[in-house]
């Protein structure tokens, strides 16, 4: 039995739908000593499916041209993930703008976008841009877990910076 | 901060996208010791989605124009369900014809409409029919849990109708 075509289709439309459900627009912090600031800004838009049912994934691979594919092993899923930010701010973002999500994840996704303009003219490389990054970033995604806290990371760097 | 409008979006194609993500075809079965076969043959639609996002539920159920919302207290999810055989047949197989799903679970759309049909035509109510509408239900959904096995529901239905 062939595939549904996908000719005529507003594939836009469908991701942007398809994104409601299963995507995570997310910015997590990872310790990179020798960065100024002790602290890398990491924006990630990321959406899983089981690996029998990961057509789609392809399919806004192809059409954003840009992001991988990784296994996770641990529970059989496929992860589309675009993580350079001119990707993010020239293809992801513009999507979104165009076919905006109707859940209440369009706030996370407008509170990434400010991070990714912010990142875009180097906010985040100082301590003031980084804290209002943080502040941003620890608003998105209210049940998602994080390995450091915000109180972790921003002590750190205000350590820091005052060596 | 407004939701975003849906004026001048192709909603049809961003429901079937967020479908093909959070979205379930089921057939279920349940012991009716009334039933002549003895089994009540449910086919359901549903999609569940947290509390704090389920705006998508209720544009579907505004489009559909049928089916009703449960609460799930034990996850606190919203499940949008709709399982009356004449809004499956009018108003849900017709859409997901014209807006396909992607996915391999328009497999699983595919046998959930034979059954359907089969359905509207009463074969179900025989045991003949009831055989071949199980068959096709557990080719769905294979990672589904189910209460009874094919073989609890045939030995079941065998055992009424000798008697």
């Amino acid at each position: 039995m062939p595939a549904p075509s996908i000719k005529n289709r507003n594939l836009g439309e469908y991701i942007s739908g398809y994104v409601d459900g299963e995507g995570c627009f997310s910015v997590s912090f990872s310790k990179r000593s020798k960065f100024i600031v002790g602290w890398e800004t990491k924006p990630s838009f990321s959406v899983s499916q089981n690996y029998d049912r990961a057509e789609i994934l392809f399919h806004m691979q192809r059409r954003f041209k840009c992001g991988f594919m990784r296994r996770d092993f641990s529970d059989r899923t496929l992860k589309y993930e675009v993580r350079r930010l001119d990707d993010l701010i020239n293809k992801i973002i513009p999507h979104f703008k165009r076919y905006p999500l109707l859940s209440a994840k369009h706030k996370d996704f407008q509170v990434f976008c400010r991070i990714c303009f912010k990142m875009m003219n180097g906010k985040h490389k100082n301590l003031k841009g980084l804290k209002e990054v943080i502040d941003l970033a620890f608003t998105m995604n209210a049940s998602g877990r994080r390995r450091y806290s915000k109180k972790d990371i921003l002590n750190f760097t205000n350590t820091r910076m005052k060596i």
